[in-house]
């Protein structure tokens, strides 16, 4: 296998210690020192920590991404296909014993603010993400198994805001009570 | 009216500074400049950054406190009561042009993981925010206004978290779009 290129060590070392530590707790040097690789090297390849940071941010939705595949699979009828979603999320984050979050989350608290080449790149992750899920809605209330009396698109910026909240909260209380009340909540009022 | 202490001016800048920018991004310095006091007497008063930032969550629980008296006032029936609270809550976020957040919020994903002391006081205010949503939605059960299947303990801690990522959305969005999709979908379901 050819050994990944500077570059790409940059962006894992980054997605790692940004998910975990945040923006602004960590620092140029620390990534470099993760990525083992010289210091100099970072600004051939990023203008900026900003710049890496959604470089970081894309590649980290890329994962998202892969697991929103759950949400097509027409072996699994809609409603049980967006259980087994959040189900899937809610295991990741029980093995991780719910450190760290949601990286998306993360930044938009923390860098909504400060920088608006983040905050527009997070509100096209959150704009795509809730579409994969929205998809989903609309099926589950064609095949008559959600309701239809609040329109798809509500439903799915709702559950997605719903669960990040629900996964901060996670974070602090270090446990899985936050999730267990997000899925009896989601899977009884919306059946 | 007596000049505030100079502990007090530093909490006052601190709640200001730390909602507006979060932790990581806000040294001592700035928020000793933002109280206009010399930096010396920050350690007189507070034996970290973090310390300050402890007392400065507090202080900003305070004034969600006194939102939360809405939640009881025995004039309104409590399902208005509460969606009269999340529109006051809404409606400061609009105010604010959906800047800053939830300091609440923002400090739970930057700090939770950071520092053992604020994720301990993050999960006690938590918690008594939930027990004060959970008194009327036990109040809205008993009077028949909102639905009894699902317990009051996992409605109200679902809708607080639901809130903070609306919120969070929110802050991203720069619009009321999430906050629509969580008043919509809440007052729908629940009821």
């Amino acid at each position: 296998m050819p050994r990944p290129s500077v570059k790409e060590q940059l962006i894992e070392a980054a997605v790692e210690t940004l998910h975990r530590q945040g923006f602004n707790a960590t620092g140029v040097q620390s990534i470099v020192d993760a990525a083992g690789v010289p210091k100099g090297s970072f600004y051939n390849h990023f203008e900026s920590k900003e710049a890496l940071g959604v470089e970081s941010l894309d590649r980290y939705w890329q994962g998202v991404l892969r697991s929103l595949s759950i949400l097509r699979d027409p072996e699994i009828p809609p409603l049980p296909r967006l259980k087994a979603y959040f189900r899937s999320l809610d295991e990741i984050l029980r093995k991780r014993k719910y450190l760290s979050g949601c990286m998306i989350g993360n930044m938009a608290t923390e860098m909504a603010d400060q920088s608006s080449l983040i905050r527009e790149h997070l509100a096209m992750i959150l704009a795509a993400w809730t579409r994969a899920i929205e998809s989903c809605v609309k099926e589950a209330q064609a095949d008559g198994s959600m309701r239809k009396d609040i329109d798809s698109k509500s439903i799915a910026s709702f559950l997605l805001n719903a669960w990040e909240g629900t996964v901060m909260r996670g974070k602090v209380d270090k446990d899985r009570s936050a999730l267990a009340a997000f899925e009896k909540v989601v899977f009884t009022t919306l059946c």
